[in-house]
């Protein structure tokens, strides 16, 4: 039992704090035979990357990982795989002001209360540093997914940001990465850009809704009860830092539907079953129906603000604090990338599982069932 | 790794099927020396028992539980607690015209397309039977909470049935025993008793949402960062069948919210901190603020309706069915005390394993910090 | 993580005591398809019952097993496997004299300072009792590695009982079976009868060495580095009560070999690799090489004997103790079926691991590698 | 579930080959508050270093560890601690002859045979390069164990080297510091350099047995029945390259007891019971008797010797191969630093496991009880 880790089969520990030398993700479980390099990881870490325009933060990493064991001639050897990041602007400055102080909507205070530490540099471990070994040790899962499931495929963009929605109407695959919202609406992407200049500028935050997509899941992964797809899908979300609501498919909005409304259609295509909707989300009892796989996350506006809020000293003062600092106005942005990794990790785990648990696919829909 | 347990130091695994002889639940890590006996647990069970009125199905479950193993002398023992509940009402009936028919919104086409097996006797794992073995776990699990959060109380209660939602202004905690819902608010469960009756005469169903409040939860519980207490919180509910969306707080609602908004000022009490107000729902960086912990999950309507839906056999030959059977009108009622169980288990498991991590709470603030 | 779990994927936990209602295994991860009655467990559990002659206890019990999870059909679904036996001879009687006082090399006293209860009704948990749940487990685990692993055949036998080694020149699988020693030594089994018979008579006990084989196992199959097919098997073996050592091949004797004489050979034959010898036990690096795997395991004379030992009560006093009771002269010989059954269930356990981890057997030795 | 990771609550991933850039350990759940420092884990490695004197290794490694993560201000925090060291000494070179053979006795085959990979430079993860890992780990794991258990001291030695065993009447805890060997016997030590020296200059190796003794284990450790201290402990060993055999107590050897012989009186001392003798090994039914705990493994020779020995090659032909290389005539004497660290780890993680089942010690043996 590792509290820093994630996954069944594919296995995910990650390490390290923002102000220490370097952090990283220990993986185990890593079939063999995958083709890697640091390349292939190093283009998700770029896109969840800071400092990359005026949105995110100005913090500058390189973010660059180095793969430190698991690999022969280029492919993965099935042993552990270590990917580490040095942290490298690691700014030294006076903390002398804010040292004792608890930030409020930070994990500053309950850190302290669990473990009486109070590591006064930035979150620690706490920090959204951390989710950069989650995006690299998605960017792995992506290429040993290839070998399991090729058609598979991952994205992630953003449906809300404070109150303003995209038009699902008006949704288009090939925006998300045209903009630096990954939003699939060109018209979002413009009127958001303005709004979140507005914020920026006043010092202020706001959260935001994450969608991730997976296309090209095979039916029947997953693994009831405790360890379901969507079980384990949501539990990923919500670990990710700042994340405050997860949803697959209808999510919340089940409440409001009628059972005749919800139930989606069974018809029988050229390759199998198929359905009228997708309410489910792609997932029955826990597991893959062949469909997308559909979920949602909201992410809280950072705590990191320019306004003046009420706090104590790690004395029990009452007192104030403006928390200055290199922080995104929307961290629900670089999310993005986070959810997809952590999407992908589950989908690798589960797709590792259910061969471990039943071979092959076994149940057919067809003449000779 | 065992996918049908859950829990760390307080390891839950359920077991059995609707139509099975049994169902239960092994409980491995309950500490010793806590005071139990089967009326204790059975309270719980009585709770969510089947048939008790109209609103929910009229299958008729003594849902009895016997302990079969880890007491002695009326106390635990700290080994393994088997926890069994014999099914009595296995009615036998003709499965001839569905025996082969997949059910839209149920788990049978998936479970068929993962392990090759179609029980076609009624859902059989994936049957909401299961949750009967974890009220029973959740039972055993507040009693041993009681050594270790004395003032740590567990309360679920129906806050939306379909568009209906409750008057937040009205929430009175008196009246959730007093209505068959477990609604907060007198009004409400009278509107939604009328509500409710024409959709199970028609034969349709409805979605619902239920809070779950724990007050009393110490602060400094929970284990970052993938067994953070929103993470294990998260898993538990969405592991629930029916489940579509978890969440802590302000929850899918958070994105609407600016930093100034959201972020709960703090100040000094006489047992130490207060919060102004709790937007995170009692959890900072995935451990307790000592503030109440707020969870809310949306169950989906029952896929079980009278109206004709298309489906498919397991030969793949397109078809209709009609789901008749023994089915609750809004399965979200009886979610409560499956929610309130699975609150327990996940904030005892947390209470263990914060003493092995850590031993006693370690960071006082106050003056001598 | 249970702590009455072992298992990776073929996860089992057993519960119940030695003088409570049922014991039983709740099997997790067992492959769905695996044809199962309750008379392939059975057959393997009457191979460990006790009072089948004067050489083992005389405790009554049928140790009738039944499956309440689980199986369709006659076959397993993927879903969790309950198995129970209930406990019939619970002998009632008075048990004033030794309710306070600790027996020397039973459990009794450590059991009581860590979870402060004192079961002074037999062994309780620690009681080997315990054991009828493994080996049903393992006998579920034979019939679910036919599919698998067709040619894989595990067979338990004594090689030593006190100071009496079997002549391994004499050495006959056919004998196994003959005797109640389960000892492949027509000889032995003879003069083992009359010294175990002294022994009984006597009041006194003796230990044993128990070697099992396991013939036809894959090439490949093991884990590293902490889940080595060794690793797990010695864990099995050393769990099973009263066990104080267990070798792999060589085993402690390995310490006078040089490398010269230790390093078995390989040449080619039809069907891959061969080797000269078996100093390795099948296992090299932790993962099978498709020869046979050896294991042996010792097991300690039981401590309940009709001589007067020294021992303390709860209270401190000084006092003496004569562990009357129904036990075996020789507890080895029952350790026979249970440590076939660990060995089936690690075996099992470590072919579905391979088949989630790598899929099927990657690195075929021949002309196209 | 990851296959490179022991421990329970104290849980640690080993990662990396032996001629990869780095290897290390990821530990997780290491309590807060313990002082450390790259020194305080430095002299342990220091032990296991190789090249140190003649009968070692002469691949030279400065085997220097840095801490990347988990500590602030010279104490953990509770999060993960990364223990890095870099491989300095890969030395490059012709590996033409050897890249397609299988040197005997080692697990190039097995590895490849599961994993389709021939990393053909050296042991790659099966190297006693990962036991570096190891060593660091339980050096940090003495450190945390000291606010636990102030007395708990650990002590591992050789008692047999080939044929030659230490004399037990000899035994000097004095002596296991003075020599290469750790062996507590100063004659001893003068006949086995001579007796090492002979097989080193002959290319030649030798098999060996480590002892480890924990004095001042509190009783009450350890988690029946699959947690238990003693299967912990043969895991944690048997898991170590070429360990083929674990005894606790009496071993083996206790086949050969009767009843009377083996069960250890207990007597009342001002400090709690009293043993008359430790058959067990400090052990009963798997939890801590407070007497010493006692462990012993078997090392094989190592099989890298200048001997020629029959093999084939990845492509199947037989073939023979001399093992050249930097290698230990007597692998056994770095395996007990190892053997320690085992301990260790094993030790402070069922301290923190206890403290999270039970809480503090319960049973207390005297007149209340």
């Amino acid at each position: 039992m590792s509290i820093n880790s994630f996954g069944h089969l594919y296995r995910v520990t990650t390490w390290g704090e923002s102000h220490g030398p370097a952090l990283g993700a220990t993986i185990d479980g890593c079939p063999p035979g995958v083709p890697i390099d640091e390349g292939m990881i190093q283009q998700w870490l770029d896109k969840r990357k800071p400092g990359q325009n005026k949105y995110t933060t100005q913090r500058r990493e390189a973010d660059e990982v180095r793969i430190l064991s698991g690999t022969f001639e280029g492919v993965t050897t099935g042993t552990p795989i270590q990917l580490m990041i040095e942290n490298t602007d690691q700014r030294s400055k006076d903390y002398g002001d804010i040292k004792d102080k608890f930030r409020p909507g930070h994990a500053d205070i309950t850190y302290f209360q669990k473990y009486g530490i109070r590591d006064y540099r930035g979150g620690g471990r706490s920090s959204a540093r951390e989710t950069a070994a989650r995006v690299a040790a998605g960017g792995l899962a992506r290429e040993a997914i290839k070998a399991l499931a090729p058609n598979l495929q991952i994205t992630g963009y953003m449906v809300q940001m404070g109150p303003h929605k995209i038009d699902r109407e008006a949704f288009d695959w090939e925006q998300i990465d045209q903009n630096p919202f990954w939003v699939p609406d060109a018209k979002a992407a413009n009127d958001w850009a303005a709004y979140l200049d507005g914020l920026r500028k006043s010092g202020s935050s706001v959260g935001a809704i994450i969608e991730v997509t997976a296309r090209g899941v095979p039916a029947g992964i997953g693994a009831p009860v405790y360890g379901k797809l969507d079980t384990d899908l949501a539990a990923a979300m919500m670990s990710i830092n700042a994340v405050k609501g997860v949803e697959i498919g209808e999510g919340m909005s089940a409440a409001m539907l009628t059972g005749e409304l919800n139930a989606d259609e069974i018809t029988m295509g050229p390759d199998g079953p198929e359905y009228s909707s997708n309410h489910a989300g792609g997932i029955l009892g826990g597991i893959s129906t062949g469909q997308d796989v559909v979920l949602r996350f909201a992410v809280k506006p950072t705590s990191s603000i320019l306004t003046t809020r009420r706090t104590i000293t790690k004395q029990g003062e009452e007192t104030e604090i403006i928390t200055k600092g290199r922080h995104d106005p929307c961290v629900g942005i670089r999310a993005v990338p986070v959810g997809e990794a952590m999407m992908a990790c589950v989908l690798l785990d589960h797709l590792l599982l259910h061969r471990g648990q039943v071979g092959t696919n076994q149940g057919r829909i067809g003449p000779e069932a």
